[in-house]
């Protein structure tokens, strides 16, 4: 980090600056120590005291030592110690960093693996296809045994694939897409079928929500999720709630799982505890049984030895976690992941969005108006506070949300990196650069409403249909 | 209690015995603190030391006042103190009483209702039929909402059967039969349908066995219920792993349990720990589920709100008192019940029978010669040592194990007292007793087993495909 207290401090989080007024006071005392020359200490102490002044506007709150900002304090799996831990789990991401979630501490805290240029170019070799651009972008930034997948596919041995999603409302957002986005070309470029579980159960047990609705809201998904694109003979979407009570396979294999997972072991992964409902804490065996490909003998014709390959949000591991850990045990192969960062909010990258605000993201019900007005209104800007600060200094594309999102959604790598310079050295103004993502997401969301038109009762009946899909395995 | 030692103190438990030896202690300090006369106070030493010497017999142990006799302290619900308390659950039905469990204690602590005469009277006058020999003989003693069943009944509004098994091995023995005897009956007598839930997931999840053995002993033990008679137009048998996957009705009412049974709850029902698997944890959603219409839209053409009444033993009420409370919470009809007393082991009343332990019951795929091997040389009687004794003193029918098999099997009421007042007497003697039961068994056993072998594969698969059944709801 530089020494002066203008260069990106302002877009640090409370708590990092926290971190930075304490670092220097270690500083101006190890050099008062050292008997540094006096000029040095001079600019030391300097240096504290516009940190302090900054922490003090930016907080409202006197900087006192070993005190963090109040109501900052981060919720961790273990301690709420280390602060500058980010806390992610399938219900809650909370990170105080307007960069967003540490990805690369999440590597080594979940025990995954990078995806690096040497797996990106593999995958362009394997598929002969350019590698999608949030590969490209390290959107997808993490794996486990990706390579295996790639193995057994260069070696003529197909696999599926499997994501997800919780029906939470009527209503999807452009980060729920992201999974969706990227299983549809994952499909295309390895040819494999797909299935897609959508967690009406889950969402009953959670929610204040009936079956009914939850149910509803499943199949309201399903219309957007099929407006991806996907191919009707090679996904199934399902239900819980309906495919649970028309699979015998699927039940099997969530009865094994539940069998080999304790409440002690959930309650270490998701926190649940004795006052939960015994619904939740059975739960995650019914995220982890359509890994196996005995849940679906219609469409793997009975053979339960297929590979199956899970791209979801890195929040999602969990499930999957639990799932590796029991697969041999049940005598089944392990399911590979990749796993995707979060789709910001346009609050800024703190946390994950939320589908119950409609003000924190774009919704692909939205009008060219709306995406308009909250683009302009909400989304956070890493620009500076007058034009003449901005072209001086430049913006910060790294805590942007405009930016951010142009990062998911424009495919032009050129024009992204051209948006980059222009805005970090002041050329771009914030004004203009939310100017380029309105036009980037009003015509994706005009299409995706034409095609959700397009889907009628007939083909989400067809999707959500158990049945052969266009594959011999 | 008789002063005698001679008299019945035979048949006492250690732990009951050593309770009698305390209570002669006391007895004898508090003649003597009296000032009571002499002789008084003799007779009442010598019954003291018949008594210990009695108890040394027996349990190979000197008396030691305060301290009970190792090995028999009693698991109980709370406390382990309460030396004279039950312990049964589902998975374990415990007593030091030779007679077997107190019905009348276990009724108080379930908080269920006595089946007294003017229940019996009352079925007897709404049927037309005699009663049953279960309920003239206290064999089903205790209930739930009966009554609500018969003012509904009464008013011409039906109601409908759900009994169940856990197939935990191949062979049945002759105290499976009993839920599924009565349950006949009360078809009969009622003209209702009846569901019949094989809890082939739970045998998969408690035991050490595989989703396909399990699935295997769902359907032997589906043939040995059918071959009690049971009309295959008014009957639906259901194994879990099978039936879950093809209603979703079920799943749906299984969901909804699930949600408003916390584990707080679970564990203090059934005594879960953290070290359970989560498939035990969420199971007794699963045994509520069959207790509400709407897990058989087949049969109750999708009507949710049939009342059902549920024959079983009473080590099963913990289910149902949690189904019965939730209920209401999910808007369903509370299931009434009818609970048995348990079936005793050849060896005695103390505890349940085990399928698998094959001498501790007569088996449904027993021949004559074993029927006639493992009464003569397994049933505990409660006759005397000599036949000398036996003449003098008489047989003790309360413990008797031959006794008490002919009360759940010898239909004649008269034959029966007769029998009783015999072998009280000392007129009759063990071995003519159990050539009695012998006699009683052996047709019984051929009978079912002639009916078992007409049971076919299509009948099996009828009994359990899920379909309209000859009622309308």
């Amino acid at each position: 980090m530089a020494d002066s207290p203008n260069c990106d401090l302002k877009s640090l989080s409370p708590l990092q600056l926290f971190e930075r007024v304490t670092e220097q006071g270690e500083k101006v005392r190890a050099l008062k120590a050292g008997k540094a020359p006096k000029d040095e200490i001079e600019a030391a102490v300097r240096m504290l005291l516009s940190l302090k002044l900054l922490y003090k506007t930016t907080t409202g709150q006197d900087y006192q030592a070993g005190l963090p900002p109040r109501d900052l304090v981060l919720i961790n799996n273990g301690t709420s110690k280390e602060e500058d831990e980010d806390f992610v789990d399938p219900w809650t991401v909370q990170t105080s960093n307007a960069k967003g979630v540490d990805y690369d501490k999440l590597i080594v805290r979940f025990g995954s693996s990078k995806i690096d240029t040497d797996l990106i170019n593999r995958i362009e070799r394997a598929t002969g296809q350019k590698p999608h651009r949030f590969l490209r972008r390290g959107i997808f930034f993490s794996h486990r045994d990706m390579d295996q997948i790639l193995d057994a596919y260069e070696n003529k041995k197909s696999f599926y694939l499997y994501t997800g999603r919780g029906p939470s409302s009527q209503a999807m957002h452009v980060g729920h897409l992201i999974p969706f986005i990227f299983t549809k070309w994952l499909q295309e470029v390895f040819d494999v079928p797909l299935v897609v579980q959508l967690t009406d159960d889950e969402k009953y047990l959670w929610k204040d929500l009936t079956i009914e609705k939850s149910y509803e809201y499943a199949r309201e998904n399903a219309k957007d999720i099929i407006a991806c694109g996907f191919d009707i003979n090679k996904t199934f979407i399902f239900s819980d709630l309906d495919y649970l009570g028309t699979s015998t396979g699927f039940y099997k294999n969530i009865v094994k799982v539940q069998k080999h997972v304790t409440f002690n072991q959930v309650k270490g992964i998701f926190g649940f505890t004795d006052s939960d409902c015994i619904g939740k804490i059975s739960f995650p065996a019914i995220q982890a049984a359509p890994s196996f490909s005995s849940s679906f003998p219609q469409i793997f014709n009975g053979k339960d030895n297929i590979q199956c390959l899970i791209p979801c949000a890195i929040d999602q591991d969990p499930y999957f976690r639990m799932t590796r850990d029991v697969a041999p045990r049940i005598g089944q192969p392990k399911p590979a992941l990749l796993h995707s960062v979060f789709f910001p909010a346009l609050q800024g990258a703190q946390t994950k969005m939320s589908a119950s605000d409609p003000n924190s993201s774009i919704f692909l019900t939205d009008t060219p108006k709306q995406i308009k007005t909250k683009i302009n209104k909400h989304a956070f800007s890493g620009g500076r506070d007058t034009v003449e600060e901005h072209r001086k200094y430049g913006g910060n594309c790294d805590v942007d949300v405009s930016f951010m999102y142009l990062t998911f959604f424009l495919e032009d790598d050129d024009r992204l990196e051209q948006l980059k310079q222009a805005y970090t050295s002041g050329e771009l103004l914030t004004g203009e650069l939310k100017k380029v993502l309105i036009e980037t997401l009003q015509p994706l969301i005009a299409a995706h409403q034409e095609r959700r038109k397009q889907v009628t009762d007939e083909m989400v009946k067809q999707f959500m249909t158990p049945r052969k899909l266009a594959f011999e395995f």
